[in-house]
């Protein structure tokens, strides 16, 4: 197998990419012998938010790609040097960066947009049958980069499955510990932080979720 | 067994906690069914180092609580509202956060000072016996805590371990998957990302790591 993508939102899940997701990400990825390479968008942030407080810090700005780098110790690269062609598959974690800075659903909901460079890469790697795992909030991503019913979760939240539902995609209710399977279209989806009340069940899902999307390389 | 405490010191391994070793301990403490509650000084960091670069992001300047807010997920307190009497045992991870905002050994080697309160609440766990675990250089710290002779290690970097034993510790080499003990004062040490080549070597020696301190309680 070569090496697999993670596609990063920044660092921190209120304006980035769920931090423990991310990590448990790579943890599950090394532990199985299968090497990992970050990605990010090189843009700014929708805002930074300040995590001991939950508000908004007004006027400060960072960018994506910057932020993102804290988690992968500095190895990562920008999403715009990401050739699907050289890997086995797709990861992408939740936080809320998932839905704020890879589109803005966290904004717009069903009518939101994906990010273009983002858009382009889900789309390469769904067109050419390679299989990806969402986890958390990023399955509203694969909801519109797949469509046609395609099968996934976002854990049981009545409003955001309607959403992701309105965006053509087949919602299915679904425990922490669990994981979403769409076989025909290799997507593998898991609640993660939409549901776990710790790190430890957050693992069970995605550890679930990194087995399923590597036997279906 | 009460909960049990974790002392970070910013987000990011450059400036601040190290990510993966934080978010390990966490994961092995809530595997174990151990709750644990986050902690940070309430000051500013040393400065800010872009992590895609490595470079100094000049004029910039973030607070080591509310960085360190972002892998807690925003459970955190200031560590002035630690009270040792209410907690088991102390984890510190790595990173240079614990070399640059808990004391200053990036700096000052082995004429380092530590934080005040970071000093007095490491003290507190040292002087009343309970048990403790440092991860990769935060053993800085704890050289400084325990002295006389205190048996610990930051991996093989000769450097490094001259500068704990001249501050009164006693250095034991130690390969990334294993521990250093020290049974008589309760120190756990291992060296994680001073030596791991991967997230998966780094968990070895944390796992072991926690199972070690919480055999101490």
């Amino acid at each position: 197998m070569s090496k697999v993508a993670i596609l990063l939102s920044g660092c921190g899940v209120y304006d980035g990419a769920e931090i423990h997701e991310s990590v448990l990400t790579m943890l599950a990825l090394s532990q199985r012998g299968v090497a990992y390479q970050c990605f990010a968008p090189d843009l700014l942030q929708l805002h930074v938010i300040n995590h001991r407080t939950g508000e908004v810090a007004e006027g400060e700005q960072r960018n994506v790609l910057v932020e993102a780098a804290r988690i992968a110790r500095g190895d990562i690269l920008p999403i715009s040097e990401l050739d699907p062609a050289e890997y086995s598959a797709l990861f992408v974690p939740g936080g809320f960066g998932a839905a704020k800075n890879l589109c803005d659903f966290a904004v717009n909901g069903k009518n939101c947009e994906i990010q273009p460079q983002v858009m382009e890469v889900c789309q390469a790697f769904a067109n050419s049958g390679k299989p990806a795992g969402y986890m958390c909030i990023a399955p509203a991503l694969a909801a519109r980069v797949y469509g046609q019913q395609v099968k996934l979760t976002i854990g049981n939240d009545p409003a955001t499955a309607d959403a992701l539902v309105a965006m053509d995609a087949t919602h299915v209710s679904c425990q922490v510990q669990d994981i979403v399977v769409d076989e025909s279209r290799k997507l593998v989806t898991t609640p993660a932080y939409m549901l776990a009340q710790n790190i430890a069940e957050a693992a069970v899902g995605i550890n679930k979720l990194v087995d399923k999307v590597l036997s279906l390389v």
